[in-house]
């Protein structure tokens, strides 16, 4: 039963399906999914809702405490704060950490948690370094992910692009999305490694647009330390990177203050 | 426990993490993991793996049953088939099916059965549509992914990078992978989202080569179903997906067969 809903999160699942499933009586179903409710609760796993009557089942909602994201956001901290990280230009070298399936998991249901009410219905983000973090979100809301590519490649069909200007370097750039892969009327979550002026980002808005749809919200995993540049206002970050004399610098992002404090 | 279990595949959780966790009996979790190993599998689950004394505990081993993985087969058949899904030059949309997070779930569970006996120590495939399945069949297997980029990006900091002929068109081409992203020694599976003669995986074969690790398998999600010209002969994939007449014709890959004949 632990399982089953925790592999379909957001989704209700009817107390009779779990009778029929487990050859048990509803009452004692309903005995366990309170248990359940409870431990989920104790471990900061998430919210598990349940809806009482005849048509009532259970519905589980991913979430983290404050706590353990607390514990995340440093451990990421420590880990980009080693020295080997810096590269040229500025950069700093992540793909290491955003391949590892146990930080995906802490990122999908960190950013998952701002959006607990289900006002989601697709995760965006641009090819290539957002789209495990799209993935990893998407499956903790349980809502598809679509992917924006800067070339456009045969097997999408017909796309729709836009011009944006990147926003550090001022150059303008061309993005597209496969024209049926968002429904228009959707609330899109933006999502995406790193945003350094927020170019890009702006980009997937105006994509968003032109699929009539509205940006609900805008999460990244890191921001450039370099604020005054920035072309996005409203966003959250689990991490803030800079370069200072070839050092990496990374501290806490505003996710943990605009996330915790409101609760 | 069963998420515990379920979140950390291939990792051996001893009796004594779990007493303390829970603050039990050590005979009582002991009891408790055999009912565990029961469900999982009655459920298809997967296996969990009891390793009895004093050192012992638990280790969950993700897998899927013939049935689930027929039927999922099978339902990926009819999705394909939809005739909305063929695009100009004997392409077949997929993306769509790609990007939702139950059947990513499904595709990672399916391939990662094929390597239950954990001889893997990365996932790798190549920018844009393997990275999802990467990702998940990396999650199953509990190893980090590494992405393959047809362009290399600064960010990645140092490349090492080989030409390769794309066997279906016969152009030269060019692919790189981070240099620090691959320990020499690994053992690497390659996934992709579509093989079509199998220039690409032939290129990721000899990339791999290059940071002197060993291919241990190749696994596809559909491949072409023209075969006289494939250029690679190891491999599974879940479908065989071409297009006749402007209409596209799936049928099941070498998938089914390969694995559960020799179980």
């Amino acid at each position: 039963m632990t399982r089953y809903l925790l592999e379909r999160p957001h989704t209700l699942v009817s107390l009779t399906f779990f009778a029929t499933r487990y050859g048990s009586a509803k009452s004692s179903i309903s005995e366990d999914l309170t248990i359940l409710k409870r431990t989920f609760q104790e471990r900061g796993t998430g919210i598990l809702e349940t809806v009482p009557g005849a048509a009532g089942g259970a519905r589980f909602i991913p979430g983290i405490s404050e706590e353990e994201a607390i514990l995340f956001v440093r451990k990421m901290e420590t880990a980009l704060t080693e020295e080997n990280r810096f590269l040229p230009g500025g950069y700093v070298y992540m793909s290491d950490l955003l391949g590892q399936p146990d930080v995906l998991r802490q990122v999908g249901r960190i950013i998952a948690t701002e959006y607990q009410e289900g006002a989601v219905d697709a995760v965006m983000t641009v090819a290539t370094k957002g789209v495990p973090i799209a993935q990893s979100v998407a499956s903790f809301l349980n809502v598809p992910f679509v992917i924006v590519r800067h070339d456009s490649q045969i097997t999408e069909g017909s796309t729709v692009s836009v011009n944006y200007v990147s926003g550090s370097s001022n150059r303008i750039e061309k993005m597209a999305l496969s024209k049926r892969s968002l429904k228009s009327g959707s609330r899109v979550l933006v999502v995406d490694d790193y945003m350094k002026a927020g170019g890009t980002v702006r980009g997937m808005q105006s994509l968003v647009k032109e699929f009539d749809s509205t940006v609900v919200g805008i999460s990244v995993f890191a921001e450039g330390a370099d604020t005054e540049d920035k072309v996005i206002e409203d966003y959250t970050s689990l991490l803030t990177v800079g370069v200072e004399n070839e050092q990496v610098k990374v501290a806490p992002g505003n996710y943990l203050e605009k996330i915790f404090s409101k609760k």
